[in-house]
């Protein structure tokens, strides 16, 4: 083996070392906080380079390379990046959470300790009302002197299944199974470990606006106050080329090529062949393809050829 | 391409079509039941020989080849099977199952959905004392005298929480919030697909002694009713060489060696000089290692040197 | 438990019966036949209905559901289908196939076995030209004539390393060091199973124009004569929002949005901005970001602004 | 949020610091250098704490701790370090290497680059024999005189396959498919990511005595050089509950009880009850779980009652 190769030493991010160990602040009693973390923008682009060969280091920019690959999905160098937070979170907020499997967690176990003494606790304003058209999403706040109530209402019912637990304790009852009347939005803890790659794909999915409230929260907070600090490049890319890119359906770019001749007419026509444009007793119906289509429309200031 | 291959069918387990769609109970309102499957012990042998090439067919029998298989942990032709379940399980059971990641899941959501009107009720006789050595298991049963006490505060706690729920509800607020404070065991429903090699990994930590309670009765159930019937040879090799099995270390076989040769002072010193053997005051102290080394003594019915 | 359900069997896809077995040819030697496969278009449907409750079957046609669910990647319903493949593949485009880690593999060991006595062969005229912008692609191809010695060369080459493979067997060396000098070409066969989800991804990253041309032939193989067959609506949407969709960058976007009012000079301004239109000596220098884009406004048939 | 969390430092461990990025040699051209680390055993422990809540620091010794994690398969814990190694491979040991798809991978790309001019070449006295028992496997080694012959036609055949590769890119043919001769043994390079549990894994497989001699000495390098440096507590837990333990089934440890009564008679029975004695003309058969029982017996200095 001729090559050689020098001493290295682990890379060093200054601007996450100020950060190390310290809370970020999450919902009532939540936080996130940063025990340690492997690698950096230059550890991508050392990984890339590795696909290249040696002889490639002065064709790209660093910034250049970062975005390509994010740009065209080659997300393995993004993989060789890992970090490891600790978490604190509502359980019904966790249940989301864990549904992302590529990560490493250990969680406070209340089988072997004493459940957090802690439930996350909502605000007479914060009662959120039911979204009428997405199903699984809120919209707008229930009056505050409602809400008062529903504060009451929920403060009772801590203080209630917090004193049978403790009356389960009391009586020897086994810590596994005293806990199971608590409520959902109890307090657990976390070790959380996962890869830059997986963490972006988390991010994505759970800063996105139809994500519920709650894990939105720490979502951004992850992103903005971590990821933004560790990894400015990717997080760049990321906002370009994922968290504000939008997609077009083949259907949709055939549309859009119409509209760029301004021809209103085809546009229409496609809609119609697509199935997006159906009349009851002289109603446009409310197709969901094409009413997220119009949103898409809007966004670009495109005037939408059929109203 | 001079190969023939001849039209095959997908391998068909008579047992499994019997009990297709069929719930079995667990717990007061739980159930598993099977949805699809994929392969069978035959799959596994097919898979297997893929590795040794065509002209091994007469060498190995199924059940020999099935059982080596499982004693080498050679794991990827179980891995070849696979499995569709439908559960209804309580939440905190749930949470320690979807902790198994390398599966598929669809869970019912109380975002879209309102909440299951079903929370897992605890039997007067059926609150468990906590474990004293184990300190995340339980042991033996509060008297039924205060178990009615305790069955009673639950069913209090349960009809306010539901009465909560349901107020919230009313009021219009959004059901992803209005869930925060359900207990714990609320039930929950999934559809839980997973390969077999992955599914023995779950049955082996959560039919064993150390799993809780619940969670055993599901393990249990999807071992005895469903895994025997599926793949008979597997099941036999699984409880042979997995769930009754004993593991020795490298320290351990050193005593049993000189157990076999009646040498109990070498055993002691053995002991001894791993760190078993400390006397505080006169006794013997609780080393861990050596407790669980006596154990396995027992189950052998070889009597323990140094006592 | 008072719901009641009832026997059910497992889904039968006709079309797929019928292909069930029968090797569909890749390349010279190579081949893809289907083994079993789980679930169908219902199945998704069917998993999908657990999150939204028993009550919504209305709501949704299975074909609109569908097409909402890889709009807005909902993945998780895909991943209730499996399939398995018989897949025969020479060892160099298998060594790509096995970075898509999510999947179930038993290979053909050559460490049991012999060796298939099967190399990729390339026709003359199927030599391809090192690509000159992407670097790690082909264009065009040699002249017959020069391709006619390569394929001369190729055969000596592969004559010569399956004699010596010979030569070592015969001499009593293990099989397993035996292979170490097989050329990269030769063929392996496996069995390969991977949920519908994770299929999709290795369909679209290896049908895409930039994967090698030998890979894309299998994906092709797979999409197109397999899961075309299996689960159509699926299919189609697929191709409408993945394999046919196109993504703009929020850059993108901001210039798009210009483009459509007109107003070119905005539009340049923008580019000018994000670093994608500089100048040396007079001529305007290949920036990455522009040309990619400048490749989609052409898709859309938009003239290019700054040209 | 009344806790006060100080701010921390990354782990160091020095015997780390003094090996980052220095290459181990295997093989003849290839070796195994340290890129990145992330925790250490104080990190195993400091997760496995958060199950048990922060008063309980005092209760284990980490020593103890970690051996009862190792014992006990709980393995979240170890998943919390994590790190990166560069290596240079021949392609045909990559190919069992990358079988373990819990990793991050960057290769080196044939498609991109020129191939490493390197092919992993063996001595003389270094051919190995099929073995005979195991299929698999190789044992002993052919005469040196034989061995020449066969490193003399290895070269012939590297000189030649490198001439043609070579031939083929000055001929302008893409790297993506000059490459398709090239022998397995050629070397290839990866940046390679795991963590510590699924390391371990990969370190019992592949330090295993069945394990390809190749292979073999890469893991054995990656566990005595790095591992042990790196948590060695961890690796003393390792070889004594993973490595040199041992499995006994459950119809193994019925003989051991009996054998340790004496009691050969019932020893032999049960055994014939198994079915793992059969005589044939005289001649007890070859049971390949009675072999290995056997074995198993010899290691422990036991004598085989049926003898």
């Amino acid at each position: 083996m001729q090559e050689k190769f020098e001493q290295i030493s682990r890379p060093v991010v200054p601007e996450m070392e100020t950060i190390l160990g310290k809370p970020f602040s999450v919902l009532d009693e939540g936080f996130v906080r940063v025990v340690d973390y492997m690698g950096s923008d230059e550890s991508i682009v050392q990984a890339a380079r590795v696909s290249y060969g040696r002889g490639t280091k002065k064709r790209h920019q660093d910034r250049g390379l970062i975005r390509y690959l994010m740009r065209h999905q080659h997300t393995t160098p993004f993989e060789m990046c890992e970090i490891k937070l600790h978490v604190r979170v509502p359980m019904d907020t966790w249940r989301q959470w864990i549904r992302h499997r590529t990560a490493n967690v250990n969680e406070y176990s209340t089988r072997y300790s004493i459940a957090i003494d802690a439930a996350y606790e909502t605000d007479p304003h914060a009662w959120r009302l039911q979204a009428t058209v997405n199903r699984q999403g809120s919209e707008g706040f229930l009056p505050v002197a409602v809400g008062e109530k529903m504060s009451e209402r929920e403060k009772e019912l801590h203080r209630l299944s917090r004193e049978i637990y403790e009356e389960r304790l009391q009586a020897g009852i086994a810590r596994e199974q005293a806990r199971k009347d608590l409520p959902l939005c109890t307090y657990t803890e976390a070790y959380w470990k996962i890869d830059l790659h997986n963490l972006l794909h988390f991010l994505k999915l759970r800063m996105e606006g139809h994500a519920q409230y709650e894990i939105r929260q720490y979502a951004t907070t992850i992103g903005e106050q971590i990821v933004k600090r560790w990894v400015p490049l990717v997080w760049e890319a990321f906002q370009d080329y994922i968290l504000n890119a939008e997609n077009f359906s083949s259907l949709e770019l055939q549309i859009l090529s119409a509209l760029y001749k301004n021809d209103t007419q085809k546009a229409t026509e496609l809609a119609r062949a697509f199935g997006w444009i159906v009349y009851k007793e002289g109603k446009l119906t409310g197709n969901i393809e094409r009413l997220e289509f119009e949103k898409k429309l809007s966004a670009l200031q495109i005037e939408i050829p059929w109203k």
